[in-house]
Parts: structure tokens; C-alpha cells; sequence
């Protein structure tokens, strides 16, 4: 795990940044980029959004039929290809040209999900997203990734009182049982334990207003650069 | 190349038959399997059909992004990965099940549909494609390929004559230029040199009765076990 971890040699570092929300669902990462990206307009940087799956028409496409709550019956390999057919369209389209134009990419999830959800949550194993990683991601890993982490049960009250707010029904994923995104979580432990430096963790407990301050904290040391660029 | 090919140890053999037709589009694919497909039925065997891309719910859903003549911007990479998502869940859902219960199992294309169009037409290589059916395909590869080989030329005028008469669009493989296709045949006649006894060539051109003719006598010492189970 630690070779294919460590295959990455293309590095985008001098140019723009790419930056990444990860989590479990309910741990509060729609709030945080929200509040991310409006402190970032503050301080006049205009960050590029990507989103997974999605991000792209064809990306949107392809997350229509991960999502459409008639395809309990998908094989999880059929699942772990579309996660990265989306992921290289956005690569391709979105991130690649930004990093490369100097810019500061803000994505929410990326392949650290895929390990997270379909290597540990479905038992497919962290091995087989590598290879795809390689296959579908043209050597793109972020320079930072945000790992909001919060205790299933808590996230799961969380998700509980916004489908019931929004009524509407829990899609694909929410409707796993605790174990599984327990298992997510421990996948997520263990990017974090591999790549300690890329794969920060956040108590995604408390205020978020607070841990709004401490993804800055994170963050401004790495975008000092960017600033006057795009200013 | 060979070493890729090479790694099938799964073997279906003595159980039941998976037989793929392949081709450019024009070579007469379609009308040889309604043909084959009657003379089986006339022989009292029912045969399982596949397609790709399609042919379960969830592919038929993949097959609409493929084919969305809105998606000229898809990226390479995310086409095959989206061919492989459709096939990975066609393995799952169909053709591992009919083979092991000892069916016949006939399918409109395969992986050496992506060899041909993907690794050779759109210049991915064979490589990138042989680590994908090793993730998707569960070990399944054809027991028996009938390459239907036409002049991408004349193929492609009874491509032209089909869509004017239909009245309908060319899709997104037809707008391709000639040189795509001859690509693609190059890339057929590569997977025929590698494994002949697997892949047969048939000369698609002549009367279609007569080309049924030398596919049937090609199929017919390979299904003889077939028949007294499945009358």
C-alpha cells in the first residue's frame, strides 16, 4: 500500500494548490467549504469548485445514475468505475487546467473517498482504487486534503435531521448501515496514518465558525503565494 | 502484451459457452446475430443475450451518458472507464450467472470491442485497457469471438445507407474520421495474431445468409454439449 501510495511523482507544487474535503456523510463538510471559500473571496482569491461525483456535465451525467436510488442492484465494481469515470472527466475538464493556470482548486471528496467508501466501506479493498488512481487520475493527488472526522452516530443524527428538514429521501449511500460508514471511517484513519502530512485531521465536533478558524489556520500557510497571484 | 492476455486462469470451460460478435460498425454485426440467434432457437437452444454497452438496467443508464451526442468533450479515459462500469455489472448480473449454469450466452461486443476502439482507435494503448478487464471482468473473457472484418470503407457506406434510411443522426463512434476505423480493424486483426484459436476472422462482406452459414459451422462443434441440456 505504501508503494502505491508512494507512485506519484508528478507534482503540480509552485503552481496552483489543490485542496480537498473529505469525511464521512453528516460530518459537516458542506458547511465547512461554504464557509472556506466565502473567507477565501475575502481575502480576494476566486478558488475553482470541484465536486465529486459530478463537477462536469458528462461528471453530472454519471452521478445521475450512481444516485438514482433504482440502482440498489449495482455491482460495486460497476460503482468504484463510475466514481472514477467522473473523477477523469474532472481531471481532465477541470483541475488539471487549474492547478496548472496558478489557480487554488477546492474539491469536495476525491479519490481519498473512494479509498475511504469502496476500498474500506465496501470491501473492495485499497489496492484495486490505486490501480484505478493511476489509470483515471493522470498523476493528480491533492497537496491537502481536510479530513472532517465525527463519530458515526453523531454524523448520522446530523444526516437524519436534514433529510427530515428537506424532505426528501435518503439517497444511495445514507441509507448504509452504521457499520459501514464505521468502516469509512477507519479507511480514512488510515490515508491519515499513511500520508500524515497531506491528510490533515479535523475534529469536526464543536461550532463550526470554529473549526471554520482552524481549516484556515491550515490553509494560509499554503496559499500565501497564490494571494498576490490572484488578488 | 502477451504476458497481459496471458493471465486468465479462470476458466468456464465444460459449463456452459460465452460467444461474442465483433467488429467495426457497419461490418453486419447486427443482422449475424438475429440470424444466429434464429438458428439457434430452431435448434432448441435458448440462448442468454448480452450488450454492450447496456444490456442491465444500471448499463442501459451507462449507455445513455456514452452515447450522448452532447458528451463530444468526454475525455478518453472516462469513455473507457464507463465502457468498463457497463461491462463490470454485465459479468455480475448476466453472463457469469447464465455461463455457470451451463447456458449459452451471446453478446454483442466485449472488452475486444475497448482493445479495438479504445486502445487502438483512440490511441490508449492495449495495455491500459488489459488492467481494466482485470478489475472488471472477474476473469471472464469469451470463450469464442466472431470478428466480423469488412473495409472500414464499405462499412462505412452501409453505415450511411442505414442512418439515411432510418432518418435518424449518426451517433458518436460514426462521426469518427475513416482512419479511426482502420485503426480499429488494425487493432481486431492484433487480438486475432494474438489468439487465434479464440478469435476467428470472418470475410463480412458477401451475402449475409452465407456468412450465417460459415458462423454456424464454426459455433456448431463448440455447443454440441449444449444441445441435450438445453432442449
Amino acid at each position: 500500500m505504501a508503494a502505491a501510495r508512494g507512485g506519484y511523482t508528478r507534482s503540480l507544487a509552485g503552481r496552483g494548490l489543490f485542496v480537498s474535503f473529505e469525511g464521512i456523510d453528516g460530518c459537516g463538510k458542506t458547511t465547512q467549504i461554504t464557509l472556506f471559500l466565502a473567507r477565501l473571496r475575502e481575502m480576494g482569491i476566486e478558488p475553482v469548485r470541484a465536486q465529486e461525483p459530478g463537477g462536469t456535465p458528462v461528471g453530472s451525467l454519471i452521478r445521475g445514475v450512481l444516485l438514482d436510488s433504482a440502482n440498489a442492484n449495482m455491482d460495486p465494481r460497476t460503482e468504484l468505475l463510475l466514481y472514477f469515470a467522473s473523477r477523469a472527466q474532472n481531471v481532465a475538464e477541470v483541475i488539471r487546467p487549474a492547478v496548472k493556470a496558478g489557480k487554488l482548486v477546492v474539491s469536495d471528496r476525491f479519490t481519498d473517498s473512494t479509498v475511504a467508501y469502496q476500498g474500506h466501506g465496501r470491501h473492495l479493498g485499497e489496492d484495486i482504487v490505486f490501480r484505478l488512481e493511476e489509470i483515471a487520475c493522470d498523476g493528480i493527488r491533492p497537496d491537502l486534503t481536510l479530513w472532517l472526522d465525527l463519530d458515526p452516530v453523531k454524523a448520522r443524527s446530523r444526516v437524519r435531521s436534514r433529510t427530515d428538514r428537506m424532505e426528501v429521501g435518503q439517497d444511495h449511500m445514507e441509507v448504509q448501515p452504521l457499520e459501514f460508514f464505521e468502516r469509512v471511517r477507519r479507511g480514512y484513519a488510515s490515508i491519515h496514518r499513511a500520508e500524515p502530512s497531506r491528510v490533515r485531521r479535523i475534529d469536526a465536533e464543536g461550532p463550526p465558525e470554529a473549526i471554520a478558524e482552524s481549516i484556515l489556520r491550515l490553509v494560509l500557510p499554503r496559499i500565501s503565494h497564490l494571494r498576490k497571484d490572484l488578488v
